[in-house]
């Protein structure tokens, strides 16, 4: 069975907690806008793409709640998190055929399929530059549970391993969530592709002894000049990537592009409790006198990425204000 | 109380059970040759100066045993690390003095208080570097609990807050066995030098946004070109710190200089058991079929280095090949 990160069926929102993979595959159903929102805020659901799905099935939601309106049930699903700009694009989207009277849900599902076939266009995409075998390094997770179905960053390496690429997936572990090795690693298990888990400290070992070939993330946002906020150490990847050579490629649907922003610059950071950082599991590891800083994402400008991996084909980070204006996207 | 890694007293090691901190402060009494090694081998005690004078006192202890020889006693301590240059020099020392007939307890004494007082001596040589109060960014543990006392890395912040300078230090939590949130907090924690711990991920979002003054780590082991290796993850930072044109420091006694090695790339690279990457604390996070590579150290090339740290003073890499010919140590 396909992983599919959550689903709708009459007024109910069904989501895969997150928070409890690998160790078991629970189901939340969600029938509030609120408790929507309250997923996204503690990431039961995570990961841009599926972010802005489900926000747009909490504005569908809202629509049949009592004295709720399209602005208000907006603010409130908006105010979760603040740096995937697909949470604005899908919000957005549902907002406005509430306001013009159109069905609300119509409008969520048509959101949810244009992701899910965006993200298989990625795939397919992307997928010629993950022939012959690669090893490829990934950071967090952008598979099928970040956005639904397919993925963004993980869709290429599944269309070219289906196609016959034995291709090997370096998963940095991502802390201070764990989403690589407890999700990445979860989903690259399940369709049988070769990976080992490292902690984050090691990919560039990788990289600089000649084991890793490509390096692939999702976003979270992508401004027009190409600077792309992503997970925390995306940057760090990036960095090191350039150094010794090796090409790092950066995979979105069109509602991560935000064409209002010109630069990395403006981006919104969020920061997460220190307790993910300071606990380890359910134990505390720091001494208790320590605090900690938690920044949730960090922002890789233009210059460190190959190419943007889109529905539409592989672009460098020259071409993408020209494609955001071609489709009415570069304000 | 001054943080003190080990203590030797009338045949006996006191050793400061390190994988038990920040929780408790366990003393191991250890009275036996095997025991030394045991420790050395799980980290009880790590840290590559520490581990030294550890095998300093195995080799003192040994003497003792019955029918224990020099060469097989070393033998048995050498095999527990890879790594860490100051292993051999410390066994070394003592395993000479035995062959001699000179009292091996006299001759791990002497080591210890060589180490201790080039680490003092690391501590002025630096301090300098860290007056007016920088943010810093460390890695790993290169404190008191690596070296005996005073530390590498921490022994010029020690030096600089002492005399007033009101520093700050970035603590990278140093996955997989957290020797920054449990061993570095600590130490820093006692000492009131004000900190934050960060995970790995995250130092290089800190130095993109001028957040870091300067970046200082220890080392494992130094080849004559200056090529350092150090707790994994090192190099990264390095990159990072360089691309940003972050000054990075390398302090180190001259234990840790391996004069027989020209560049870092024979440097042995220990790798430890996946289980370390794919649990967190006591319980697994990734998923029972995925497995996970454990490399410990990596290697940083000279060129990302600003200065080693040394007990003489500070030195740039291409002084560290003429610096080790005047002590006769690059064969």
């Amino acid at each position: 069975m396909p992983v599919r990160a959550l689903w709708f069926d009459r007024g109910t929102l069904y989501l895969v907690d997150q928070r409890e993979l690998p160790r078991r595959l629970r189901i939340l159903h969600l029938r509030r806008s609120a408790d929507v929102a309250d997923a996204i805020r503690t990431m039961a659901v995570r990961g841009a793409p599926a972010i802005g799905v489900a926000a747009a099935y909490g504005m569908a939601i809202a629509a049949s709640e009592a004295r709720a309106t399209p602005d208000a049930a907006a603010r409130r699903l908006l105010s979760t998190r603040p740096t995937a700009y697909d949470l604005f694009v899908g919000v957005d989207h549902v907002r406005a055929a509430w306001k013009r009277g159109d069905d609300p849900v119509r409008a969520a599902d048509e959101y949810r399929a244009s992701i899910v076939d965006q993200c298989r266009a990625i795939g397919e995409a992307g997928a010629r530059l993950f022939r012959g075998g690669p090893k490829v390094l990934t950071h967090c997770n952008a598979g099928a549970l970040a956005t639904v179905e397919w993925g963004t960053a993980l869709a290429p390496l599944r269309v070219a391993h289906d196609r016959g690429s034995d291709l090997f997936v370096w998963v940095d572990e991502t802390r201070p969530r764990l989403q690589g090795s407890r999700l990445t690693a979860w989903e690259l298990g399940r369709e049988k592709i070769r990976h080992a888990i490292i902690v984050d400290n090691a990919a560039g070992h990788f990289m600089r002894s000649g084991q890793v070939d490509r390096v692939i993330v999702g976003a979270d946002r992508i401004a027009r000049n190409g600077d792309t906020a992503n997970k925390i150490g995306t940057y760090e990847k990036a960095v090191v990537a350039h150094e010794n050579r090796i090409p790092f490629y950066v995979a979105a649907p069109w509602s991560t592009f935000d064409g209002t922003r010109p630069d990395g610059h403006a981006i919104p950071v969020e920061e997460r409790a220190p307790s993910e950082v300071l606990g380890l599991g359910a134990e505390r590891a720091a001494p208790s006198r320590s605090t900690a800083r938690n920044p949730a994402f960090d922002v890789t400008p233009a210059k460190y990425v190959t190419g943007f991996i889109t529905p539409d084909g592989v672009l460098a980070p020259s071409s993408v204000r020209t494609a955001l204006a071609k489709r009415g996207r570069a304000r």
